[in-house]
């Protein structure tokens, strides 16, 4: 009664259940509220796993605990925050990693498993424009993604000599950077937050006076961070030039392009990332450009010898598996990890490179429309005349208008909207992001925002 | 045809295919060979992502990847290294996970996803006895939580006084700390790996004498890391007395239970993990004592606020994120994560903690057969006379005719063993924690040793 062992009957029926959870979820998703308010949930007093529970009794608790409420973050009509959605072809790819269970770490222990995450790393490399040299690895998400880059760069700047050196960010930069400095013991080295401009890009003027009056102070320029896709309103730093102001300095040049890199699929994302190859390491987040679920990010970095130095490891216990290919684990902050290589591996094998593109041109196009939308919305402004990439952030007439408005449109919560704070302003956002928004989606959240603002007027 | 769009009669289709991938796999597992060599696999020349691909050829390209070779970590007879099999309700769970995409970060995104994980944390917590205090968070792996572990404890010890403070690890500790205090930017303070008794375990004189050197030399203890199941050969560290004097210093106490913790279920366990609740740390791999497949550890802290003061942050764009409930961001190294709870939840629930209970006991009796069977083999040794868990340590009459042995087994491939290293010694290494590991599967293994040893002589 109490084996862990399965029957092949008994999966089978599981299977069943799955699919007929599966079928009515992707049926009725595009008909759900994107947001519902919950405010408590108790803990379980007592352990809620004494005693077994049929399969359907669970799957049909799993479904109450979906329905109580939250952020439909798998809808179309979830323009919140930035990931995109969840193509199904990774549930697929996650259900296969987790039956076959190889572990993905060594060349040695799966070379299948390793060859499907090294392909997918060669083929960000190239993406990206960078040498043979260069290498990566994918991380549970952009947070571990930005750690990993930090401590590579860390590498070029020995422990005594912290203290001595700067950092340089855009005041825009993800807050998962500072942490990482945290958490990498640099949190105490000068840390500067350069000023943005107009269009939140990081002020190149303003960086080289802070960089002059550091020299003055006889302090190291170590590393300056960029985003590509700043998450608060998608902005993208002038690539380019700090590129080569690094490169003149022989400073790392570290790209958060958590949200904005893979539009460089695109021809227009190729035109606004330009520069990017000239960073030493590119954070990139598979589960927002690639629309894969939660859960996979990615580190690319330009010379690989600098990633391996920071990361990689060896125990007597693992002495048989060293090999002449390559293995994540020496590029990797894990040990045994998730295979998550393989759901996108899979998603980009059925679908190929080309939907990636269109479905990314898609939504740069749903943000023009987005736009215009706003603008012909009497008494709504943009933050930012053009948004660079698929995140765009408007205000009503005042602080106290614009919170009510977003109120207003969760309390519907027909679409859900998340807010931001610049410069003094309440401003809400529509994120484009999902492979399930599409045109009719967008019009609903235009509707919508509409609807709302009569609604409080 | 570009679109990232599947209508349904499509996924069912998918679907379809992957039930009968599934039922061949689970149907032929316990016919595989455990370990098969594969010297070199070519990385795609071009994207291998350039044209969409039909599923079903996708789907046969990943099995032929899967048979390339390397260890086959779902059977039986994989018995090289701790990891535990993975269940196929975890699977399920994570295509679940990935199919419905909720964003199990924060309560208020999926009030739902966030009851899931602080349940089964809530769980982990009463299961060792730690206070109301108490928290902890999921983590990709152990490698990741012991890192958050030890930024814990870094919270207790200001930066510039770093280099006053000492660590004491036993010598048998896992590869992971030692990267970890490197991440945190600890590789340069006073680290002292404290040698073990004739069974591994960490010597009490012997680290009591190093603390009085390092106080007579002006040195502050920090942290004491021990281990409950060390990778190596299973030894569990005397917790009780560490404990307590950790206590009498005020020292932090870190637990590296990755291996052995959930033995704490069965009784056996609960006598060797006596004095764990000492610990103000502990880190779990619920993809080692919970049989998940890879990708998922824990830490657990006794005083939440030291997890929370090491990891927390904030963000404008997440304002309205905030709630009174638990939020695992809050504790967190990741932001956007995967929804890695949801597989060991519904595997605890179908299950029960008994059939864990019940599958725990029966690696533990199984050892017991196997020290049996090595005993009973003229030419071989223990390492350890009684094996403190579920991992056996033998060897031959010297060290060569060991390697010979092992690389007899892995030609034979029928199971994996894995070497390692010890006092000048190759062991060969029977780890037996996987839950499709049977009587059955431990008697070809035996026999398996004998043979090949037959065979070299």
């Amino acid at each position: 009664m109490y084996s862990l062992d399965i029957n092949e009957k008994q999966f089978n029926d599981w299977l069943d259940e799955v699919r007929v959870f599966s079928e009515e979820f992707l049926r009725e998703l595009p008909k759900k509220w994107a947001y519902k308010n919950q405010e408590k949930f108790l803990l379980e007093k007592k352990s809620p796993f004494l005693e077994p529970h049929a399969f359907r009794d669970v799957l049909s608790e799993f479904k109450s605990l979906l329905e109580a409420g939250g952020v439909n973050t798998a809808s179309g009509k979830f323009m919140g925050y930035i990931p995109g959605g969840g193509v199904p072809t990774a549930a697929i790819g996650d259900f296969l990693a987790a039956l076959t269970n190889r572990f993905s770490g060594m060349f040695y222990t799966s070379p299948g498993a390793q060859k499907i995450e090294n392909d997918l790393i060669k083929w960000m490399c190239e993406l990206f424009g960078y040498p043979e040299t260069a290498w990566g690895t994918l991380t549970s998400g952009g947070a571990i993604a930005n750690l990993t880059a930090i401590l590579a760069a860390r590498e070029k700047v020995p422990f005594p000599l912290w203290t001595n050196h700067v950092i340089y960010l855009s005041s825009e930069c993800h807050m998962t950077i500072d942490r990482a400095l945290k958490v990498a013991g640099l949190e105490f080295i000068a840390t500067r937050k350069i000023p943005v401009d107009l269009n939140f890009r990081m002020d190149l003027n303003a960086l080289e006076d802070q960089m002059s009056r550091d020299a003055r102070e006889g302090l190291r320029p170590w590393m300056i961070c960029a985003n590509a896709g700043a998450t608060n309103l998608g902005s993208i730093d002038p690539l380019e030039e700090i590129g080569r102001l690094c490169q003149r300095h022989g400073i790392w040049f570290h790209v958060d392009a958590a949200y904005g890199g893979f539009f460089i699929l695109t021809n227009r994302g190729k035109r606004k990332l330009r520069g990017i190859e000239f960073a030493d390491s590119i954070t990139l987040d598979p589960h927002k450009g690639l629309f894969q679920p939660y859960g996979v990010g990615a580190v690319i970095v330009k010379d690989r010898e600098n990633l391996r130095k920071a990361v990689s490891q060896s125990a007597s216990y693992l002495a048989e598996t060293n090999s002449s290919e390559i293995s994540q684990s020496d590029y990797s902050l894990e040990l045994t990890r998730h295979f998550r290589a393989l759901r996108v591996w899979l998603s980009l094998k059925i679908f190929s490179e080309k939907a990636f593109e269109f479905t990314l041109n898609e939504k740069l196009e749903l943000t023009k429309i987005a736009r215009e939308g706003i603008l012909r919305t009497p008494g709504l402004k943009l933050i930012v005349d053009e948004p660079e990439l698929s995140v765009l952030g408007f205000h009503a007439i005042n602080n106290d208008v614009t919170q009510k408005l977003h109120k207003e449109i969760l309390r519907r919560g027909k679409v859900y909207l998340s807010t931001t704070n610049v410069r003094g302003k309440h401003i809400i956002r529509i994120c484009i992001l999902s492979f399930r928004t599409h045109k009719a989606e967008l019009d609903i959240c235009i509707g919508e925002v509409r609807e709302a603002l009569a609604a409080i007027a």
